[in-house]
């Protein structure tokens, strides 16, 4: 198992984009961004609807990234950034209630989410972290 | 050939940072973070160190994704990003003076770039683009 450092916990936990490649059945990459939440030592995000081609693509390939921007520059100019690559699995219901967690600070204290007065079960993605790659303090997963 | 619309230009001009994914040999994803340019229809990036993995898999694989972040949200919250789909081509040369033009926006003008005395002829990615997805004005090219 892959371990993120504080520095890419820190990070994560200050509700970055994350720009998710899945991979298309002819085996393109396909990107959307998504918000990100932490669960013990996996990474997971919430979707109310299973029938997106991310979902049916992660449903057959399970090999993901996930990619976010840091705030900080390096003394290049640089920015940094975080390069998560995982096995992700599906499991099904707790959409609504993680993306209810995730807009308190993606979007802000007290957002109403989702804007549907019934909101299906959908699905919670677990990302399991095989590797860490980007630019950053977190390249060296022990550092 | 699909073209970028005015609000997807506008996007690339103001030098986001762009999420570059090609394939490793095995199928899998991999990212790494760049700097655009433009010429004429096509997208443009410049590297010095054709030994890389990114570099690697473009020679290998054509078949890649830009993703950007837009600095505006919509009516809910949610951050507009452009994703260009595109088949990329690898030239030898250029890759210092595309990437000292490039240094004068995404660091700022008067930008020395790249930091070596004598730069490598390197390669220039040039890519062509066939979809554009996303969240933004520039989902539907003919808007």
């Amino acid at each position: 198992m892959v371990r993120l450092n504080t520095a890419a916990l820190a990070l994560i936990d200050s509700a970055p984009l994350a720009h998710l490649v899945t991979l298309n059945q002819d085996g393109s990459p396909q990107v959307s961004i998504i918000w990100l939440g932490r669960d013990g030592d996996d990474l997971v995000s919430g979707h109310v609807d299973p029938g997106q081609l991310k979902m049916r693509n992660m449903a057959r390939d399970p090999r993901v990234t996930l990619s976010m921007e840091s705030p900080t520059a390096n003394q290049y100019g640089f920015r940094e950034y975080l390069v998560v690559h995982a096995q992700v699995k599906l499991t099904d219901g707790g959409a609504a209630e993680l993306l209810h967690t995730l807009a308190q600070t993606y979007i802000g204290p007290g957002t109403e989410f989702p804007l549907m007065p019934d909101p299906p079960p959908g699905q919670v993605a677990h990302y399991r972290i095989t590797k860490i790659t980007g630019m950053g303090d977190w390249s060296d997963p022990t550092g």
